[in-house]
């Protein structure tokens, strides 16, 4: 397409790193396009190399997100950044009620940034987009200093379309609803942790990123009377169902025995003093429904590989506004509280 | 609307600093978005404290951009960061011939940042959000540690609906052609380098971003067959028209006489060795319409506030695929080339 790039030096993936030419507009920040992001997003609308794309009209309600990713470090077992971003902008579109279709990516990058690091992470952000069904429509690449950021933030927006008439979101639940979880809490947040302090539980723990999109889809075809839907990441299921409660000035009771939490997580959790229930996921999602929906809306979560560990864990109650308290494994009861304090910084 | 806010010690706008707590997604992250951002960007979508907004249908095609940026300063004559957000995201959906109608924004935050600095930038966005029509309907906070960003970094996302039921893209410009500017090019970027450099010229560069939303809505009206809208951000007016007549596969050459450039602006160039037409604009739009359509594009331009100094500056010809030329004031020609090197980083 550019004539005149043979006068330029080729990048090479395997050896370059990223300088200040990448992000200042000129035959470098094309060159690197050329050589990275289109080579992995190539679509129909990416490909007009426009600064926007101009998509189909959408004729159902639109879902709107975004989110920001500084995680630490950039490649964890179970993912990565580019992976995390593409699942959580989608699921934040599916948590509406709505099913994901485009996203948008933004690139902060760091000067002296390996192109064979960027490489790895935008060929995962592809392979994430594709397991999600949505397209990369558009993206914008900007380079700071060096020591100006930690490698590579990205930050990405979604966008899609309604799947039912009624709304969808936290203000939604009713006293007598069941709460739902797809599976165990914790596994992401525990992942990085345990990454970044190099620790072993006999057995490596994996993140949990993954795109619900489907899922939640067919949550919503066979619980379509579903209140709320959310994705327990940053301060975990506790500091999710607490904002519910609030927002919907209802009552939430958990059953400790219920709540699904991997051996390792657990291990590791207790041995550096966190609550799972506070520690972030990233491919699970938290359904509150009528509770005669409730198995139906189990049953298909678990017929489903991503929701094979769903449980049913509360119920939402009229009395007690705004708290979430949990019954104990050993009889008692404990409120579940806000995230007063900094758990985990730079999870996602 | 939260019950146990009064056990955690208020936010003083005026003293306070982000701290990694207002990161991790528990009660100081919710905090920080009631005392600063909801106040500002309050809205019907907004409101709500999902973690997406749900909008109504889009009839029409469906315009998205994105855009990260990084300026530095932060803070320079005629605009800050935010306003620099909120314009260049408006302008990418508007260079699409589409109205803009809604935006996301990511923060990505520094531990140690003045709220006083955080809440000057988001009031400046929610301000130029009301100068461009468009609502901010949802957005994400992420803080780093101290020296892993600059201040703040902004991403941005729009959306819009198309205008047209033709293309306007960069691949639309044909040979006969007018090429049009709405005003001066390079103050956006000579604004922020004299502020660097602390130099003055007689008077303070004041940056033109400023979002071009209704200008254009009247350009498309007054020309309706306009092929190409362009804003001449990074790399300036010749890297933003070689990337036109590489994709259009057309020579254009341009009047040097013709291109307006403020007195202050040539003389900061000629100092530091710059050449205005590399470099960037932020409230400036390239039209590119039939040659019959110039002169009612022309004066819709000239009667707006934004483009009173709007100018023909130029023809797309036939041959001389990818290549912009200029006739110079000197009655020569030259070829106006890509951008090779590194000019201005951070410039937006």
């Amino acid at each position: 397409m550019m004539d005149r790039k043979k006068d330029v030096r080729r990048l090479n993936i395997k050896t370059d790193c990223i300088d200040m030419t990448h992000g200042a507009g000129g035959l470098a920040s094309v060159q690197l396009i050329e050589a990275v992001f289109a080579k992995h997003f190539t679509n129909e609308w990416l490909d007009v190399g426009h600064d926007g794309a101009l998509l189909p009209p959408i004729q159902k309600p639109v879902a709107v997100s975004c989110d920001a990713h500084v995680v630490s470090p950039l490649f964890f077992p179970g993912g990565d950044i580019g992976r995390l971003a593409v699942a959580g902008t989608v699921n934040d579109v599916a948590m509406c009620g709505a099913k994901p279709l485009y996203i948008t990516a933004s690139f902060i990058l760091e000067e002296g940034f390996p192109l064979a690091d960027l490489d790895r992470i935008v060929a995962s952000m592809a392979e994430t987009a594709r397991e999600a069904g949505v397209a990369i429509v558009t993206g914008d690449t900007k380079v700071v200093e060096k020591g100006l950021a930690d490698g590579v933030y990205v930050v990405t927006s979604g966008i899609g379309e309604a799947l039912t008439s009624h709304p969808i979101d936290g203000r939604q639940a009713r006293a007598g609803d069941a709460v739902l979880i797809s599976g165990s809490m914790g596994d992401h947040g525990m992942a990085i942790l345990s990454c970044r302090e190099n620790m072993t539980f006999g057995t490596t723990i994996q993140s949990d990123a993954a795109p619900l999109a489907d899922m939640v889809a067919a949550v919503l075809a066979a619980a379509p009377d579903t209140r709320v839907l959310r994705d327990p990441t940053r301060g975990g299921l506790a500091a999710t169902l607490n904002e519910i409660a609030n927002q919907s000035q209802v009552g939430i009771v958990l059953d400790e025995e219920a709540i699904p939490v991997k051996t390792e997580v657990a291990a590791a959790c207790e041995f550096l003093g966190l609550d799972p229930l506070f520690v972030a996921n990233e491919g699970k999602v938290i359904v509150i429904c009528p509770a005669e929906q409730a198995q139906a809306a189990l049953q298909t979560m678990r017929s489903h590989p991503k929701g094979k560990d769903a449980a049913i864990v509360g119920t939402v109650t009229a009395d007690g506004a705004g708290v979430v308290e949990m019954k104990t494994l050993m009889g008692g009861r404990r409120m579940v509280d806000w995230l007063n304090s900094e758990q985990l910084p730079r999870i996602c």
